[in-house]
């Protein structure tokens, strides 16, 4: 454990400018937001393309040379893909020239990454000062193939496990070679990152705060929001009675955790240095 | 009414390539998912950043000039933000040279939007089949500053709408001068865009389905995902007793389609040509 909390430097394109009292830089709160995020958007720029590329993907912050690493730790960020992808095919170092989409720096693609959760609506006086409560994560970093088949089956675990924690061990595994051939997985260094966090109940300007008859008629506070996992339902060819523990249990606790969690976000005005006016 | 569905043209960098039996280029589809998508990624490539920007953003798409228009119509994307955001001075014609992050289009900055939907975790036999239900849409084009009024009018209506349907009439509108001037609306002119949608049930390959010890052992189906908003949390300085209906309506309506939707796509096999092995 560091004594001090870690923290990613503050480059220029990484630095939250606006509403700045939300940012963090924290490795701790970063990597939460993005393993905890079941679908990230990562984003790179092909060279034969005016516009950036965005996919929706799923990844997980993990040390593959020191599994047992905590959050608050230096971690990559393994991203699941498949060998057919351009994502994929810009990553990796080109086999022959005259690829249409040729990387400048095989194997070092520069990617950016986003988390975001959203844990409520927030509803002002006016809708000026309507907001969200949220979390969100940025991460900046350079993608490059995973070659070796230990740190594959690594990140394919790491991968599994963050959607349904016990289903690695309660599914058909390992994978087999066709699998591990079929199945890519891009490990993204991270050059820095940061996330913005807005919590707490609304914020209105002074002129509407003052304004009583405004305040008799609009009615204002915070609809929370979280994800809710249903009852699962068994697929066509499944033939095991009952709904397995590890994936009830699980669910139930998710479900709850995530109930309050949006709940506790409104009561909690946070760390931020100073808030008046709201957005 | 068009009496063929409308779709976008497929360019190269909006052709889905992969799993194309689960793309659609029709705007009405896409333009769905957008419009029902309370967060959206807005990437961009800063000209002073070896990374491309990506910014978490509220939008929402519609017709100034024909507010009446339908979802399969063609439509302009409106993002909200606010003047001091690096993706707005990027988009806004330069006032003197020397910036540091400058266009070289000034008011066309080509930006690439995602909207993604989870719908549900597919859990396959082994964890190579494992996937996703989801909805996700992708738009490229060409963001402006909104500069008149009316326009920019028209768009914080058609968002704050789209946060909680007659929240407008019911805050205290219309905006004063300070907040028309502080705020700013990005119309995004589309290119093309392109939707990808996966439901239905887990698929597994013939070499586990036909594994008789592998399926009486691993649970296979779907757990439903979606998204829930609680009840309402009354703010600290709020003075109406009692939640209106067309906010409680409203949120009711909403979590009832959202749970039968992601219960429905499980069933849904969709459209999809052929499907054999699953990612």
């Amino acid at each position: 454990m560091p004594i001090r909390e870690l923290e990613y430097p503050t480059e220029p394109y990484s630095t939250v400018k606006r509403l700045n009292d939300r940012a963090s830089y924290a490795l701790e709160t970063i990597h939460q937001i993005v393993n905890t995020c079941p679908i990230l958007h990562v984003s790179f720029q092909p060279s034969n393309s005016p516009f950036p590329a965005v996919l929706p993907m799923i990844g997980q912050m993990g040390s593959f040379k020191r599994p047992s690493a905590d959050l608050d730790e230096v971690l990559d960020l393994y991203l699941h893909g498949y060998v057919s992808s351009r994502l994929m095919n810009l990553a990796r170092t080109p086999a022959s020239s005259g690829s249409s989409e040729s990387n400048p720096e095989p194997g070092r693609l520069p990617i950016t990454v986003a988390a975001t959760h959203l844990d409520g609506l927030v509803l002002a006086l006016t809708p000026n000062s309507h907001s969200y409560n949220y979390r969100s994560a940025v991460l900046f970093g350079h993608a490059s193939l995973v070659t070796d088949p230990a740190e594959k089956l690594y990140a394919m675990e790491l991968i599994t496990e963050s959607v349904v924690p016990g289903r690695w061990a309660h599914s058909r595994v390992p994978p087999n070679a066709a699998e591990m051939q079929s199945t890519s997985i891009l490990r993204v260094k991270i050059a820095t990152g940061s996330a913005k966090i807005r919590s707490g109940g609304p914020h209105d300007e002074r002129g509407d705060l003052e304004d009583e008859e405004i305040k008799r008629k609009v009615w204002t506070g915070v609809v929370p929001v979280w994800s809710v996992l249903g009852e699962p339902v068994p697929g066509g060819y499944n033939q095991v009675a009952e709904v397995p523990e590890y994936l009830e249990g699980w669910r139930r606790h998710v479900n709850r955790e995530a109930e309050e969690f949006a709940k506790e976000q409104v009561l909690n005005e946070g760390t931020a240095r100073k808030k008046t006016t709201e957005e």
